[in-house]
């Protein structure tokens, strides 16, 4: 039998410290496998401490396994079968941070995000303040898998009234960004096959497709958007498009070509078209262009879209409506997963939309942008850049592209717009292949971000660091 | 040339009602393909409407591709490819909603969600009101992607003062609850070779890895958890376990088991263990059990947790820590996912976090479930239940086994129960594989959401039709 030194210090409680000693003792190897340790009777007597201190400690260290209580025989040492090499960490591994972008940047053209100064806090805060006061046990609770009813019943409302779809909100799941909702629809479809994008196109999706292990294939596209003569050969069975508004060309894809897509998916049962509507509020002229679902027919549609550009990225709240026959998959495959936006959020939003904030908002924010468009252009105009600088694609959504004729090359003036604190994105970085000739010197203009004093001044900026 | 019928009507603009009135001719087949239109002055006269009401509704049907403006030729008919076949829409499909499994019965031993009454709804509104107040542009902006740093460092903090691992903020990864994490997982480690998972175990979590594309590999234990032995055979990769609490049979793994399983981790680079800490904060005896993640050095343990179990399940908030080597892998090829929860509760939960109120909060709440737990043991004993039910694996978390001996088959106790409106969940439908023959008549009891009267009034009904 052995015998245990010990002195209590410190402020852990007793029966802590002992365990601490005896464990340490036994990793260690000064207390070896098989050894019989001290009966608690004897330990207290030994230690000066009560017996329930020592059973505290040695039933955590049988918990744990480092000892066996065997029946009337005492506590023994089981084998610690593996020698630690290195001791225990003193300190959590040092890990620089992400390097900071923000603040590099005066002036960033980035298409991401929206103007957060227009979103209308003072009305969501009291919003928030009626739904934590108005709900707490429903709070509380998990949410409906696809998203708390009275939110899906605004986006069904939303979608007649902004885009012209009759949808029930029993084909509308909720979820956190439609990065997420991404993701969930390859789970859904199934990975096999190709997937097919727009090239040029949203960079991201193409990301979150190959990560969530589908194979993505690039389309080239032409006047009309999406190449559709070219999806036969392509293998390719989902096709991502963003036909009311393309990203980043800004091209509205005309209802011809909607409908030889749509003849496509219409080949196989198993191929599908997403429709990603991401800006599809902000259309400066005319109408809504309507959207692609409201043609489909054939259960060949799935319509994705979001808030973040419409009020705020950090709220996270996408959304899909799913045609009635892969909603019947999606209950039988994937409802276990658990709503993913907190209850919190789907109710303040739903109120914020069924008191028509959301339209108001939309209304206000597609004035302001159609301000700082005028304003971009304008100084376009004012600064000369005219004589060297085209413009188009500005008809809707945040974003135009801006084609630079100039001796200098598209590195060099993206290089000295950086040097001038101003980001700028070519065009050449949304292609997955090689880019078209005419992506050449010309850059995707996000303004959604930018004052109208942002905009004069970052071109009056470029305007004297490209002169030639 | 055509001459067009049309007189307006209703609300709609009549840009609008001329653009609806044309694109229905020409869908129709009524204008046909390559037919010339008025031109805008001759419509105008013809109509008597305003030259700039036809050119709104001509606009429109050139952006979405019905009508093409040729130079100085006119407006003219684009060739409808496709025939419709059916008329749109006029009613949004008609889908029933899921049906309510609530309500359905009076008490629900699930296991899954916790007791929403003790959540500290005036704190947490409080702290909402405050995070509104003081954090408006931030609450605006996109969240950093691995979580805002404000709740990173309270969750190291947290894992230090609870589970006394060192990590580092950096190193932590926050997302939309541990389902989507358990995503994110099989997109980070990639999803071939298998995923072994505990048999019996968490089925979710079996369904989440199939449906992200991975190979489900199910592995018996024995009385020590996940048998290693078993591993190496199998083929797995990957492994999921509860070590500090098996789900459901509430074993604690020893430490020979633990650093088997790290020794068999540290035989290849490409192995993983996923250490889910689910309910770790509820032990009720002794002090907690260390994290396996402690033990490793050599980066192979991946640690998940949620603040489901200890706060509420609609947060929706869970976290990964992320040894450093796959920390650099997640920088490189997963970074561009955004942070999936809002900003808005990551400060929330931040706030409450380094205030103190969780520490008080958990302390509040297994004082709670320990009450339940000893209310739940004397229902069993005052009830004479415990003449041929056994309780066991009850000393942590909020669920624990209950074994019947009864001439009754393990189907008949369930449906009796079910009748008496006490729902109940037998451990053999925790098994992907053939449930070992210890699991017969024996059902997991979660005992969270349940108050003291509702177990006392359970276990009698529980009594009473059970009797033979």
């Amino acid at each position: 039998m052995l015998t245990l030194a010990f002195s209590p210090s410190g402020q852990e409680p007793l029966y802590q410290q002992l365990y601490h000693h005896i464990r340490d003792e036994i990793q260690a190897g000064r207390l070896a496998a098989g050894e019989r340790l001290p009966s608690k009777r004897q330990l207290a007597r030994q230690l000066k401490l009560s017996v329930v201190t020592i059973e505290g400690a040695y039933s955590q260290l049988v918990t744990e396994g480092y000892l066996e209580s065997r029946d009337r025989k005492g506590y023994f040492v089981l084998p610690v079968r593996w020698e630690r090499t290195t001791p225990s960490p003193q300190a959590a591994p040092d890990i620089p941070p992400l390097p900071e972008e923000r603040g590099r940047f005066r002036y960033d053209f980035a298409t991401s995000g929206s103007d957060a100064e227009s979103f209308p806090f003072a009305t969501w805060a009291k919003l928030s303040r009626e739904v934590l006061s108005s709900r707490d046990q429903a709070l509380l609770s998990a949410a409906h898998p696809q998203g708390v009813p009275e939110l899906r019943e605004a986006i069904a409302h939303h979608l007649y009234q902004f885009r012209g779809i009759l949808v029930s909100p029993e084909q509308i799941i909720v979820g956190a960004g439609s990065e997420f909702l991404s993701t969930l629809l390859v789970q859904l479809l199934g990975p096999q096959g190709g997937y097919a994008l727009e090239d040029p196109g949203y960079r991201k999706i193409a990301r979150i497709f190959s990560a969530s292990g589908a194979q993505v294939i690039p389309i080239p596209l032409d006047a009309h958007g999406l190449r559709a003569d070219r999806l036969a050969e392509s293998g390719a069975r989902i096709v991502h498009i963003t036909p009311s508004h393309h990203f980043p060309l800004g091209t509205v894809m005309p209802v011809s070509r909607r409908r030889e897509l749509l003849e496509w998916a219409g080949e196989r049962e198993d191929r599908y078209l997403i429709e990603d509507d991401y800006d599809s509020e902000f259309r400066f002229t005319g109408r809504p262009i309507p959207a692609l679902q409201g043609l489909d027919r054939a259960e060949k549609v799935i319509y994705l879209n979001t808030f973040a550009k419409s009020l705020a990225p950090s709220l996270r709240i996408g959304y899909m409506v799913l045609p009635p026959s892969l909603l019947r998959r999606y209950r039988q495959e994937l409802l276990f997963y658990s709503s993913t936006v907190p209850s919190f959020e789907q109710y303040t939003l739903a109120l914020f939309m069924e008191r028509g904030h959301m339209e108001r908002h939309i209304a206000r924010t597609r004035n302001r942008y159609q301000q700082r468009l005028a304003a971009l252009r304008q100084a376009v105009r004012e600064t000369g850049l005219d004589r060297f600088c085209t413009l188009s694609g500005g008809e809707s959504g945040l974003h135009l592209l801006m084609t630079v004729r100039s001796p200098l090359s598209q590195d060099e003036l993206t290089r000295r717009a950086a040097e001038a604190g101003i980001r700028l994105y070519p065009l050449a970085s949304y292609y997955l292949c090689e880019p078209h000739k005419r992506a050449a010197s010309t850059f995707v203009m996000g303004y959604g971000k930018l004052t109208e004093t942002d905009l004069q001044d970052a071109f009056q900026s470029l305007a004297k660091i490209w002169s030639f």
